[in-house]
């Protein structure tokens, strides 16, 4: 499937489906969250995850945990230079005002919210810190943070499998005025596709 | 005003008032969240001050921002060797479950929503990310994090000021099967005063 530049999705999976994240181009940043399918206020929490596996950065392997420290997703492969941040929070239309822009600008968070809308999913009120797919973000030595371009090739995909019924959200992030998604400055959009027992 | 160990308790700051958090003993964490007087669904958020100071830790001078980038209160004293912890989630009874507590434990999550309920104000229906104040958590350079004993003495304080009107929610964390409030691991009370134009 299709996820044209600047937009979001949901994506279904049952426990046991897997989903393929694939960075068509290089060097675009997804955001990405899941929602319990029974209850959205059960989410994906960077923060529960960082404390289960003792550090900031996921691997191959790492469940990810949800807010009530249950595994929803686990990572099982990951062709990309393995980037994926979980520190910046989504781009919105403040974030856009500090950096001049005037007008609407296409966000993570109002795709968030817009996606889960068009589908008909209840959304929780706040949009959750979301897992950046493939976004780089090196952390120094003194907690200095950075967002530098994204090192993913065309190509490079994740794939996550469901540990439970999950709504995913994926936005493909439209940042155009930083080198969130490259030195271009120039979004794109990704593909994914679910697979796996119940696909 | 003391907030006993293992407790929680909520205080109304307007906009200009200063509110000092003491700890008393010294090593103890104390679970801080700051909620809009008029909107209980603006919150501070750790995700956005990173992201507005470009690193992981908050010193004297920095503005903590909500969830709409918004600053909410700024950290304008502190007397403590400065380890102010945003990364690690609230205590939870799952987490207590995970360290092998078969009954009820007291935890900064619950304090959360029965401080909120006491005192009559809609909660938020999640557990924002705490601003867990003296927590020390280290970041080693490959990102493994770790809680570590607090270095705070007794006595030592932080300050801070309301930019506008706001709920603040404090937890004098209960963990005492970690480090978390010193290598004792006996949570002990602290005591807070609200100062300032309009106290």
């Amino acid at each position: 499937m299709e996820l044209a530049a600047r937009t979001g999705t949901t994506v279904e999976l049952a426990a046991g489906d897997e989903l393929v994240v694939r960075n068509t181009h290089g060097g675009q940043v997804v955001d990405t969250w899941a929602l319990s399918a029974e209850n959205p206020m059960r989410v994906l929490s960077a923060p529960h995850t960082w404390m289960r596996h003792g550090r900031l950065a996921i691997r191959v392997g790492d469940n990810l945990v949800d807010n009530t420290r249950r595994p929803m997703l686990s990572m099982i492969e990951d062709s990309s230079p393995g980037d994926h941040d979980m520190l910046i929070p989504s781009c919105d239309l403040a974030r856009y005002r500090q950096l001049g822009v005037e007008g609407y600008h296409d966000n993570c968070h109002d795709n968030f919210f817009e996606a889960l809308a068009a589908a008909g999913f209840e959304a929780p009120q706040f949009v959750p810190q979301p897992l950046n797919l493939f976004m780089r973000v090196p952390i120094a030595a003194d907690g200095a943070i950075s967002i530098d371009s994204p090192l993913a090739l065309p190509g490079d995909h994740v794939r996550l499998v469901a540990l439970e019924d999950v709504v995913v959200v994926l936005s493909a992030c439209p940042q155009d005025l930083a080198p969130t998604n490259g030195v271009g400055r120039t979004p794109t959009g990704v593909t994914y596709e679910v697979t796996g027992p119940r696909a």
